[in-house]
């Protein structure tokens, strides 16, 4: 085993939008495996919202990377050498890597997966935490039921085409927020969606008003800002708002932008609850149980957008604040 | 029966707070029992924040009151002249006759009270709408329990008093916020409550840290703004923020102040509700009776700050939002 394992260590904690400088790139030894580990060569790294709020030194419901250490983020890969007994060479595993190409691991936090059941990168997407966040947030706090207006924000995106999905699949009607219309195209043609309204277009809020004529009872958020606020207004009476994500908001340097129409939760008697997928971790098992039943009987469409070279890192990442990306966002790290 | 209806009625839509000439000050002659009816001699004019917002023209959970109407306001007074078999002169019954010196009804509105048991106007205070609100957005919306840690604004005010002896009675510790040292004696001396901190002293974020070391389970809002999100960012996990009003908004012309710290939510897998206490009209019965229970044990302390003379109604309505009120604020519209 020669050659070099390449990482992104994070550099300096980032005012605003991550800057080039942010990100130290270097390489070291592939790791080895001591007793009772495993090594794993990472395939598919997972770049989520999520991760930009691990940057800042804030007490949260995780701790912040350190300074000059390897960047945090799911990942997917192979092990390619073990010392447990409860991995083997060759085994497919999804883990906590981060950006690197070779991670090092007692096993506790890696979950094996069959690549010939979804394609590997699905278990960090539609299979993976993001869509657990879906299920738990939707079912859970959402608390959706038949006949309810679901109406979800990222639409296109890895929690929100799944949250989408989901809502049909329990009998209620879906309506997703997406930026353009290919995406929009893609959100009720492919996914199956009711409606899905291009908040980039100038005409956004009377598009808004045919799809959302019969009000909304779940709001599922994953940007925050004006669209929070557009939605507030448009609760029905019980109507609940599931705060997963703010990412309108992440890279702010100004205070975050506080909803606005709030007090249309005491108007309509609706609330707003917020959680993190890590909330329900007694419960991944009983989720990706469901969530796999629903892949192989075909009612769930999992879209990957797949960067390639971890020396694209960087501004693959960026994609997720510009929503360049059109699908769950990876960067394929292995070379070969 | 001689003599006139002195009334105040709603001549102007107020931006801001409200100016005199918002007001018309009219009298009218008394009123006469129809066919079902009865007339009601109006004691006290309950005078509550909630009436700010049905003087805007904006649909809400209950319709605006219209231009040139007499303004809606809650009431206790004395059956005068009957037509209604339910309904015997001499009875004091609470009903929405609105600022004016007597009023008619066809009963359906009017629930009769012992001025035995309690003092007429605590009727349309601490055990009518303001008891209830502090008792079902408490007890349901907030699902207090023992141990809790119960955070309040308005503390000295007439929902604020009771949600803290509510708390105390449940077994939660009561934590006040309320505008000045006098209020905040009050209110742990006489109410009972386990500490108050006065947000109008330069050191109040800093005489917040000890009461509130334990954390927020219960937050209990009647104010909004930046106490909103003070409050917020103290969350314990799995906290319940109950959003029963909003005062330091409500003469806003500016927009509302949105609470920045909202996604302490997602961290705290938190919830913030809103509700009125129409909501609940199905069980005022069963609210009622364990607020009368409570009071007649001595468990529940009731303070009313009385204004005296209709004509001061515009003067003494501002007290709810200077703070300049004491306790519940009514005004005794009766002349002898």
């Amino acid at each position: 085993m020669s050659g070099k394992n390449k990482q992104y260590k994070l550099a300096a904690r980032p005012v605003g939008t991550p800057k080039d400088s942010d990100w130290e790139f270097t390489s070291s030894d592939i790791p080895t495996a001591g007793d009772g580990e495993v090594v794993v060569k990472v395939h598919y790294v997972s770049l989520d919202p999520a991760m930009r709020g691990w940057m800042n030194d804030a007490k949260s419901y995780i701790p912040p990377v350190g300074l000059g250490e390897v960047m945090r983020a799911g990942t997917v890969g192979e092990v390619i050498e073990s010392n447990n007994p409860a991995f083997s060479v060759g085994d497919c595993v999804t883990g906590y890597h981060g950006v690197q190409q070779y991670g090092k691991s007692d096993g506790k936090d890696l979950v094996k997966v069959d690549p010939n059941l979804a394609p590997l990168q699905s278990y960090i997407g539609g299979l993976g935490m993001p869509g657990l966040t879906a299920y738990f947030g939707l079912t859970d706090v959402g608390a959706v039921k038949e006949g309810d207006t679901v109406l979800v924000s990222g639409a296109a995106g890895a929690v929100g085409s799944m949250v989408g999905q989901i809502a049909k699949i329990k009998g209620a009607r879906a309506v997703g927020l997406a930026g353009g219309a290919d995406k929009c195209k893609y959100v009720v043609e492919e996914l199956g969606f009711d409606a899905c309204i291009d908040y980039k277009s100038p005409n956004f809020l009377s598009d808004l008003k045919e799809p959302l004529k019969s009000g909304v009872d779940v709001y599922f958020d994953n940007v925050g800002g004006d669209i929070l606020d557009i939605a507030l207004a448009r609760l029905n009476r019980h109507a609940r708002v599931v705060i997963c994500g703010a990412i309108s908001q992440y890279n702010n340097t100004t205070p975050v932008q506080g909803p606005v129409n709030y007090l249309n939760l005491l108007v309509q008697h609706a609330r707003m609850e917020g959680f993190v997928v890590f909330d329900y971790v007694k419960q991944y098992g009983e989720g990706s149980m469901q969530l796999g039943k629903w892949y192989s009987e075909g009612k769930l469409k999992l879209k990957e957008h797949i960067d390639e070279g971890i020396e694209n890192f960087p501004s693959t990442f960026l994609k997720l604040f510009t929503g360049e990306n059109f699908g769950k966002l990876v960067l394929k790290v292995s070379e070969d």
